[in-house]
């Protein structure tokens, strides 16, 4: 029998990707990257506020016909290929990117009367326009339904749903009232394939609603309407249109329609799953299973883990969701994320600009940063310059650097961001051991995973772990394409189920990231630093004795350098 | 009778000034600078080391000549100045800046032997290589003679006298042992210009001795020798060297000698000051008497006061020095001072080199940053990227930013930087206003003070004080011309006293700086929190609460960002 192949479908912040997978060992064959048209790389945003971070729908379906395309092009260039030996297709989406649409389904963004109106676009997960009505959500869950809060770490985020929806009626009630229901673009692109339209026809998707929407089984779904009609009448309606069921991957949201087929050449009525966001199915992509944590790494970065089902998960101070079926059905999915990570990056790069026209790419800052030890510059960052997901969850905590002295130099600072993040990985990784959830062996994936090597040496110094690197640059995407597999079913030449995919689909590098022994004592005594700070700035210790931690990091700073120089001098 | 002049000296960081004033009124007929030669702009550094910083004396004494005939070449284009209308010198150079030097005299630099030895050379102020030493000598003088730091805001300086020969004596015994004695440049260089060269017949300066090390007549002049014996047997073998007096600007070095007549054109014999430190005799020559406060802004910045004779001056904590005579003979003087604010902004624009090539400019960033309103960026910051010297003496202290986002700009940091030192210039005044010493008046001069008109507003702003500026730009040369003025004495055509001499040789720009009530309260909030990190960070306080610190930010940023958009939106 001919290969089979099935297509995951990446809905990104910047563009959508299209991958064609072998069924048989998840070789990927063709993939095709579309940039989004709309705004800066895809985001529209407002220079009075930078908070708010909005995306066109109609990028998303651009994207998916180009995308689709130009990879079964670059497929067809091996004879084995044919189109209709793709048997089915899986999407993965940012999240909580909730669209408004009208009663027939159209986004409202489509409507001329909202053209232009930034509250009618898809709300990025990164918009964080709502941090009042965050506030305000978590404060009324904490009065009324604690046991909310409970699965979200403590606290509602402004990245979320019901915050973005109520910041929505509060400040453009026009919109608001317009919107029949808002969707997840996971659950509307999956949908349009489809060619499903009216609101009430669209599966949800667990993955989207249970970490962010508020959706548990425990309280029987999606929040109590009175909850949030206090919180505005709008919110109240909006839950009347929401079903009592959510859905996993392991669903189909239907089958292509006639006229995607015709816009992708791909074969009429081959299944479409339920969507799910990205960093849960790169945690598929990248071969998750018990005792696995999977941090994807990118610009921001999001942790992944499963229990499996039946097993009682505690509920974890500052995790973000714990949510049975939302990454691997049938097991019970976790999330922890840090809000920005490459974003720091990238900050201190085309913000900042360090070091004149010469010095200030990410390749020369971080060549000139590997020559730096581990101390040696005095400098201690927090990395909060998007705020603190996992474990404060507060969007409205910023980002610090101490230790600065006049001969501080730009990869210095680079240096100790990259650092901060790191220990910012480490605070996550140890309240999941704090509560006993196992983390045997940790798998990265993303951009950063794969492209610095730097990065990933200073992870295994401050994690003090081996870091594995998924053999797939496209995890999230690869996922998608797993859950197609097993949606198209092993009749069709699809897979049996998540666990015999994930065998046979992923895998990791040969390259491996250990411990540096020297390096791993030094973070050691800066971490410590670092979590005194993050306690103290974080709200967690409102007492916080830091009279010595600027002659503490000089005292590092000093050994470093001293234990550096008989080397240097020889 | 022909109008006479004087001739200021002023030996600065990186170059040394010639100025030539008119006694009558202070007019300024000719200045010029010669940059030295060594080093990096005159400083030494050390790639391994960022806290050495030293200098070669022979670029003070080919300085000196090229000043002078220049400035004389530049007087000469006016018909009524002659180079025998030139009635004294007066001398100011930076401090402590100790020299080392042989029996004879002569600096070890000039040695074969310590050639190419950085520990021979002077050792600049800035100098930071003895702060485990500065420690070393506050400790012991905590034990055995408090009344020794009292003086001195309760810490002795690694960038002081006694600080520097210990740290030469244990690091660099060679050169230790051959030092005779070491040399204040204040000292130093007059005698070179009077042809002075045994060490035994140098005048000590009061201003350099009672600020630096450790030099009062409440314990009989320097620290007891067993005191200092204690420490290092060479300190108490220098200590052996030093007089019982010290002299202040009203004595003379001596007489300019023929062979330094000849090098400069000037007359042989005119009167020859004894040397004080730049800051000093700045305040002279910006017109200090008691109710000024005279701030001299520049690289680091420097507050002087004075109380009249007589009146009981108490000891405040964390004031680099209370000494009789040290600025103006007569009257007692106090110094504080901020280790770095040019710098801070130097290290920003030349270290950080921010925006590019297009951006990366002083006046790039002022202008940007004069755009944003207090608050508006959400950022604080600590200025202490040279440490701290007042009002908490210590050079380990480190710089810190707080608030940072992924929308951070260049010109966001370099104004809070600029606001960070203003900070840190109110914390003295309120320390000085603490201790009831009156501040009726500001006076400031030095380069930025002339230059950067935002700073002079944020600075009066924070303050809430009307800013003066000094007439003169070079008022450190200008108070040594003033001292040389006092010097040479009414029978030559100089001065009868110095308060008859500043009052006719100094005066304040029309321009002022006032206040503006908007953002004086704005800025009261974020002095709030500088002073809450302050007293954390710099041990004032060993309990602080950090939980609202980044939130009270975001709210002052909001509210600044709220109250201004109407206007941006008209």
């Amino acid at each position: 029998m001919a290969s089979r192949y099935t297509i995951g479908l990446d809905y990104g912040t910047n563009s959508v990707r299209a991958l064609i997978a072998r069924v048989a060992d998840g070789e990927e064959i063709a993939t095709s990257v579309c940039e989004y048209r709309h705004g800066d790389h895809g985001v529209i945003g407002d220079p009075n506020d930078p908070n708010l971070a909005r995306q066109h729908p109609q990028d998303y379906l651009d994207g998916t016909e180009h995308a689709i395309r130009n990879a079964i092009a670059t497929a067809r260039k091996r004879d084995e290929f044919e189109v209709d030996s793709v048997v089915g297709i899986g999407v993965d989406t940012t999240g909580s990117t909730p669209l408004p649409v009208d009663r027939g389904g159209a986004p409202l963004a489509f409507s001329e009367e909202f053209a232009g109106n930034a509250a009618a676009l898809a709300w990025l997960w990164k918009d964080h326009t709502a941090v009042a009505e965050a506030e305000e959500i978590t404060a009324a869950a904490r009065e009324s339904h604690p046991e909310y809060l409970k699965k979200y770490g403590g606290a509602y985020s402004s990245e979320w749903y019901w915050s973005k929806i109520l910041h929505c009626a509060r400040q453009e009630p026009v919109v608001s009232r317009a919107a029949y229901t808002w969707l997840e673009i996971a659950e509307w692109i999956p949908a349009q394939l489809c060619g499903t339209t009216y609101p009430d026809h669209i599966k949800r998707s667990i993955c989207a609603a249970g970490h962010k929407a508020m959706f548990h089984p425990d309280w029987g779904g999606y929040p109590d309407p009175f909850f949030l009609g206090a919180l505005h009448p709008d919110l109240a309606r909006v839950r009347r249109t929401l079903p009592t069921t959510c859905h996993s991957v392991r669903q189909l949201a239907g089958h292509l329609s006639p006229s995607w087929a015709r816009r992708t050449e791909l074969s009429v009525g081959i299944p479409v799953t339920v969507g799910a966001l990205d960093a849960h199915l790169g945690g598929v992509g990248a071969g998750i299973r018990p005792g696995v944590m999977v941090k994807t790494i990118g610009t921001s970065t999001c942790d992944v883990l499963v229990r499996p089902a039946g097993e009682p998960v505690p509920e974890i101070p500052g995790l973000c969701g714990i949510v049975p079926d939302s990454i691997v059905p049938g097991t019970t999915g976790l999330e922890a994320g840090q809000s920005a990570v490459g974003d720091v990056f990238n900050w201190f790069v085309n913000y900042m600009k360090p070091g004149g026209d010469q010095l200030g790419s990410h390749s020369v800052l971080t060549n000139r940063a590997a020559e730096l030890t581990p101390g040696s510059s005095g400098l201690l960052a927090l990395d909060w310059l998007n705020g603190n997901r996992s474990i404060l969850v507060d969007p409205r905590l910023t980002g610090m650097i101490i230790g600065l002295n006049l001969h501080t130099r730009p990869e210095e600072i680079y240096r100790a961001l990259i650092e901060a993040t790191a220990f910012g990985a480490r605070v996550i990784m140890e309240r999941m051991l704090e509560y006993r959830i196992p983390v045997e062996e940790i798998v990265t994936c993303g951009g950063i995973a794969n492209k610095n090597p730097l990065l990933m040496q200073i992870y295994a110094d401050v994690l003090n772990r081996p870091l594995k690197v998924s053999r797939s640059e496209q995890t999230a995407a690869l996922g998608s394409a797993i859950a197609a597999a097993v949606a198209a079913g092993p009749q069709a030449g699809g897979r049996q189920d998540f666990s015999s995919a994930i065998e046979a689909m992923t895998g990791t590098q040969k390259r491996e990231y250990h411990p540096s022994p020297g390096h791993v004592e030094t973070y050691d005594r800066l971490y410590h630093l670092y979590k005194a700070a993050h306690d103290a700035f974080g709200g967690v210790t409102p007492n916080a004795d830091f009279s010595r931690t600027m002659k503490a990091l000089a005292e590092i700073r000093t050994q470093t350098r001293t234990s550096n120089r008989p080397q240097n001098r020889e």
